[in-house]
């Protein structure tokens, strides 16, 4: 991301922030403190930029864009009973659940607050509400994929395809949308519009099949959170899809037991390792994550040349290149 | 209300919710059920019609006001561990708390999406810009309000004026931006548009300061929910308050004993009863809900006569006159 956007970034949701003095205020700032990776307002912002709009004029959609993200984290870390966020406690840990459940929505209202804001730096009203349709929309899908990732818990017959409607709805439709609202709201054309929602849908399929890889690649400090979270949570992920497909019929049952909670977690997070090193899932989920993000790459060829385009299709590949 | 109303409002809900076979829509549809009071959908499109405006213009919003408030009403029960809402179970009750989280979410959004429809109806796009920044700032209040509720859970010492900014916050917010949101989405004038405003301040005060007296004048039948709530979740409510600042040595450290959560709560409530009588502190309660009803009426004044009008005049007596 380019120095200035951080900056910018960060100014603004010091001036919107800081002011506060009651619980919500801290619980937010606390949701909200440095530490992620901000990719959602920064493809907002490049998005705009990229179909010829100013980085001034999208900013508080920018930060709404975020805000929405994290109003999802926080709810989800109560969901899935996660201690620890970004190396930090988490919110409802740190206030308790009841304000974690307040401050969540919040951050939801305050996201669209900061879309109305686009008003004031000179955003025309139809762009604004062609792009609170598509945000809306986005965090009603965000919720269906939510729920539907608890409706699937431990079901390790799930399909690929019903994985992949899952992370569609509950990871891809917001990056999808912040893509799609940055370049509604920088006045870009009606095809520049569809193709960065477009790459927006396949940066974050790619995104999201990475991160269920990181738990397998990675280590808890670096990613930040307890790796073995996804076990404890019988969470579905495509490592684990892939494996039960291929495994023979004894490590089938192991992953079986392991997903019906059935077996102590430590043991079932090493298990599972070996299940998928063995099942070598680990280089099919990649595959897939990297043609996603080939497709994003290819999505973004109608527009024209930029450092803006430039930086989107770097961020395509970064969304599969990282380790937390 | 017209009958027109509920039967329009109900077929808005049916055409919006019928479709989806997913957990999610069972649940949203399980929380919006039939048997709510439609206070704000009918007050947004009376206030509506009130300056002028259209009701099938303004349907979808009145529909996403009653979304906004019952994802409120979704998390509230999970915070206090209300296991019945409207005589059935509440949703996390129902669905388990993971998908009673997830449901208030994709109602909030949900009413950011019926806002967007507005412009199939024909609403101007600044109005619909305009009543966004109502809406969300009102919302952002309410969870402002939740958070202060639970931050002074069980503090006795409470200023009348603290609770009375309290209740503005959590539930004059939304009856103000329904009314306000209302007249802007039918284009009324600044001033009727101010002067709606004030009247959901005014008649939301009102309606909440009733709404905790109900707990010390009607019974767990009739409300449809645990009267016993308010206490074993160490509520402060304006009989308590008043009860405490008039009651004798005694009575307020038996006050302070069961707000201490040290008193169980059947016996909590049966005492908190009777000390409420002893101070007179229901009557007192009464009048301060029905200056504030009449403040509401007055601010009707600048408004042209009309059934509309007349109409949200009767609520405002309705709101400080009802048992459940």
């Amino acid at each position: 991301m380019p120095d200035g956007y951080a900056a910018l970034l960060n100014e603004e949701f010091e001036r919107r922030w800081l002011s506060g003095d009651r619980i919500l205020d801290a619980v937010c700032r606390h949701a909200l403190a440095p530490g992620g990776k901000l990719m959602r307002p920064v493809l907002l912002l490049d998005s705009a930029v990229a179909v010829g709009g100013r980085v001034a004029s999208v900013l508080p959609a920018a930060v709404g864009t975020e805000c929405g993200h994290v109003a999802s984290l926080v709810h989800d870390d109560i969901i899935d009973g996660d201690e620890t966020r970004r190396g930090r406690p988490a919110v409802h840990s740190a206030y308790g659940m009841d304000q974690a459940i307040v401050a969540g929505d919040a951050l939801i209202f305050f996201l669209f607050q900061c879309l109305a804001d686009c008003r004031r730096t000179g955003v025309p009203e139809d762009r604004i509400v062609a792009a609170l349709d598509v945000v809306a929309r986005a965090g009603y899908d965000l919720c269906r994929g939510q729920s539907l990732e608890s409706e699937l818990r431990g079901d390790v017959s799930c399909s690929v395809d019903t994985y992949l409607t899952m992370i569609r709805l509950k990871t891809a439709a917001l990056f999808r949308a912040s893509c799609e609202s940055g370049a509604i709201l920088g006045q870009g054309t009606r095809e520049w519009i569809g193709a960065l929602a477009r790459y927006g849908d396949h940066l974050g399929t790619a995104f999201q099949i990475h991160d269920d890889l990181l738990a397998y690649t990675s280590d808890a400090a670096t990613t930040g959170k307890a790796a073995a979270s996804d076990v404890r949570n019988r969470r579905l992920t495509l490592p684990v899809i892939l494996a039960y497909q291929s495994a023979d019929a004894a490590d089938r049952a192991r992953i079986e037991d392991i997903m019906a909670g059935a077996v102590a977690v430590e043991d079932a997070y090493t298990t599972m390792g070996e299940i998928i090193e063995r099942t070598q899932a680990v280089p099919a989920s990649r595959a897939m994550a990297w043609r996603n993000a080939e497709a994003a790459h290819d999505d973004l060829a109608v527009l024209p040349p930029s450092p803006s385009r430039t930086r989107l299709a770097r961020l395509a590949t970064l969304a599969v290149d990282r380790d937390r």
